[in-house]
């Protein structure tokens, strides 16, 4: 178990937020904006030997891409086989600094080519929301295993395409839900499932972050067809996501309320903030915000019948807090510490454990969709002014 | 200033939960189920003298009342004059213990004797929500000035007729919102208003408590026509005070989902649980809930463009905690402390002033309205599972 202690990032989630797409398929002049900051990634004993783990080519090499790379060091059944990127400069360079070979250096163009190199057997898409369906789509063409950056797509067609092609193809298709992996998060999911603070009553999910001027007008995550959607998908995801694992279930009704400030061009195509319900069947209501427009928001809470528990900051990359309340008075708080792990390499593992074994994935394709179908929701709310029914779980 | 430590109490806004209305009106069999901790209510220096002081008369000697009349004894300028009850025995023992003479104890059947006593100046309504504006429309048909608990009325009709008659008497009507003079939440509004920490961009605001079996079938609570609504009415009301005050405005679009237990024969005709969302023309989005199932909760948060403010718990009377988080991680947090305040003297002084002083309330029967034509448009947004629309302020 790796004991990590890791800065918290709001950007570690968020891609390159100077990238217009132009950009991002070209010049690759951000290089590097993340450092690296205390993270013990040396193998553990139980390793697979290099030639025994799975190949992974690392598809798009934008910001999170590169938060991703080095701490794959510290996975013990994945090694990264392949790059593919636009920008050839920064490929060689990682290529050099994480031990690919030059001929497995791939473009856009020449992805298909991926074929041929056995030793690659999955993809990991990190590119825009918009393209994640087309690279996945071309890779299982290819044959090749698919885990692939959250939020899955940029609608729900795109999603259901490729849990449709995963299946024909008898691939994994697996979504990068890292904090899944999390000893926090499972820690909160464990608590709330199982009942230990009663019923779930109420469940509160934020997370957003102070774009600022950051992303420009022309940046990706502004244009809906490569986004997806505003900030509900680039970072609401993870309250999407949280709500549905905290009840353990599907929501069955959404309300939602969208904004934008009037007149910036940015936000022509998406949301900035939106806040959403959800109200799910076993009787939980769900209050969530997401927001590029705040200062840093990172936590939920689950009130129970018998108490509450609180993750602040919630499903960053380490560095999280758990506090627990208990009684009827919810008064009696208690800090719980738990081993702060980096949820990178442990995800990747998984993967690969999956596609070496067969194994259905913690968080399939499938998974993924449902989080698209409440995304659908939530904005066929927010446009319609109409609570939106689902058929839920 | 008062220093107090007081314990957080879920009941304390929520009245006698063991009494039906029957009881409610007569019995009183639950005398006396509040404990006062560590309050000092010495007088100060530039209290009034007895005879300066504003005479009021407590109308309802429920649980309420009877937490409010020992605090009333660290005011310095009102005095209890009156007592109106339908408890014989309860109040005469709160008469002897308060320094009310017995020829000043009323029954709703005599209330309008109070017309005779000169000293009596004013009425505090401590009833059932639906009572509330029954009591305010006779106590000011007797010229006397009018401090209510909140929530204000049973609907907006009712609070419409308060303000109306308070107008055309010439009176004060004032809601009874403590929190509004408290150290805390003043010096929230204020950092949220002033921009201390930005933009105001989204408000979280959450109170409820498990509720239990502590109320029956019977009580007051849930019947619509005495408590006005369910879990909304009877604790949201901080939250929609709470969102309002912080915003600083008043919303323009809501959204709500409710809930209640299948087959609870409490909730037939009021609400468990509910969350709802508020727009504001400023850009402020506000996610709330209220509940009579979760344990308790009672905290609010403001997310700013440069940092976030949150108090926990946010609108008990006393113990409160105030932190603020700064810069665009917002994880530079400081806990603010404040000095801890009795709201109910500070409360109460202020009335006084205004009737003495011709001055206008803080909170008058207008801010009241306010509130219950919120309240009104959430019940109408979860009823009919669509955005309602507000003039706004």
């Amino acid at each position: 178990m790796r004991h990590n202690l890791i800065r918290d990032m709001a950007e570690d989630d968020t891609g390159e937020p100077t990238l217009s797409r132009r950009e991002f398929l070209g010049s690759g002049s951000q290089a590097a904006a993340f450092t690296l900051l205390g993270t013990q990634t040396t193998s553990l004993p139980s390793s697979q030997p290099p030639e025994d783990r799975i190949g992974v080519a690392v598809v798009g090499l934008g910001n999170f891409a590169r938060y991703v790379l080095p701490r794959l060091r510290g996975a013990r059944r994945v090694r990264v086989a392949a790059l593919v990127s636009g920008t050839p400069d920064t490929a060689r360079r990682l290529a050099a600094g994480h031990g690919v070979p030059e001929n497995r250096i791939y473009t856009y163009e020449s992805f298909d080519r991926l074929a041929e190199a056995r030793d690659v057997h999955a993809v990991y898409i990190a590119l825009p929301v918009g393209l994640h369906a087309e690279y996945a789509l071309r890779a299982l063409r290819l044959g090749k295993h698919v885990l692939t950056e959250k939020t899955m797509a940029a609608s729900v067609e795109q999603g259901r395409a490729m849990v449709a092609a995963a299946r024909s193809a008898g691939r994994v298709l697996m979504v990068a839900y890292r904090a899944r992996f999390d000893t926090y998060n499972q820690a909160a999911m464990r608590m709330a499932r199982q009942r230990e603070l009663g019923e779930v009553v109420a469940i509160t999910a934020h997370k957003g972050f102070a774009l600022g001027n950051a992303v420009g007008q022309r940046g990706w995550r502004t244009q809906r067809s490569l986004a997806g959607g505003g900030s509900l998908v680039d970072i609401g995801i993870y309250s999407v996501q949280a709500a549905r694992y905290l009840a353990g279930e599907d929501p069955v009704e959404v309300t939602a309320i969208s904004r934008s400030t009037t007149g910036d061009p940015r936000f022509r195509e998406v949301e900035e903030d939106i806040a959403w319900s959800l109200r799910f069947p076993g009787g939980a209501l769900a209050s969530c915000s997401a927001s590029w427009r705040y200062a840093l928001q990172n936590r939920y809470r689950v009130a129970c019948t018998e108490g509450w528990l609180e993750l602040e900051p919630a499903t960053s990359n380490g560095n999280l807090r758990l506090r627990v309340g208990r009684g009827n008075r919810g008064d009696v708080i208690e800090e719980r510490m738990l081993p702060q792990v980096d949820q990178i390499p442990l995800m990747f593992d998984h993967f690969a454990e999956c596609v070496r074994e067969g194994k259905a994935p913690l968080t399939p394709g499938e998974e993924g969709l449902r989080d698209l179908e409440v995304i659908a929701a939530i904005y066929e709310a927010a446009a319609s002014g109409r609570t939106v029914r689902l058929a839920g779980g």
